[in-house]
């Protein structure tokens, strides 16, 4: 991993519940986000991944049984945004790589309609998502995602 | 650099006072910054590095002289993301470095105690600023910062 100087508390499915690592997960998740706008339109660009989308595309990635059930967007969120942390952490997935996977529905779109920008960053979380739990030991019985990749 | 697919617009010194880059850059060192508290900390963690933190950081690294005079600490502490977000893009620093660096005067701090996170951040801001400002094309001359690592 890349840190070993501090510690994860455990493996990927209770990681994903971890509320520290949420917190560092949501700057990981912010640069990626920020970098695919910028690879996507051509110069540098930053913004911050709504809450709307994470959770969307951790149900769209079938990753949803991850979380608690009846849980608000904010949680699901939260849990998206630790399971990419965990995966950097682990080496799993660099933020370069998940960006270039993340531009790819985005470079299509429009930015100044939110609702295109939204959909287009549901569809590339959840398929970096997929390729996340692809590298990684979550149970994978449990996995239904879909994996076409727009 | 590591995304040609989008272009700079510039050297560094013009590069420092692009706002769009400034963007960016935010992301950045929100990471860097979360991650050296996760080290100093012993565990994941995150957190926002404060406008007050940034603007002062680049006064002690002897940078001031790349932002417009008259300008409030917003104004400077987009600077500092840009120019950190403009080595991170050149390949001058990597995230995991930049994080070890700041994370140093942040190892010694009581995290309930805000005045002493703010000013062991300015600290390790500093170093990182000088440490890429070592790497990066500035013109020399007119860099007066205090070299003293704490």
């Amino acid at each position: 991993m890349i840190f070993e100087s501090f510690p994860l508390c455990c493996g990927p499915e209770k990681a994903s519940l971890d509320k520290d690592l949420a917190k560092l997960g949501d700057c990981v998740v912010n640069l990626i986000y920020s970098l695919a706008r910028s690879i996507a339109r051509d110069k540098p660009d930053g913004g911050k991944a709504p809450n709307e989308v994470l959770s969307q595309s951790l149900k769209d990635a079938g990753l949803r049984y991850l979380a608690p059930s009846r849980v608000d967007k904010h949680r699901l969120g939260d849990v998206t945004e630790a399971i990419v942390a965990y995966a950097w952490l682990e080496e799993k997935i660099k933020i370069e790589e998940s960006a270039i996977i993340l531009s790819r529905p985005l470079s299509k779109v429009d930015f100044e309609n939110r609702k295109e920008v939204w959909r287009a960053a549901e569809i590339g979380f959840k398929n970096l998502l997929i390729t996340i739990s692809e590298r990684m030991d979550f149970e994978k019985s449990e996995l239904s995602g879909n994996k076409d990749r727009n």
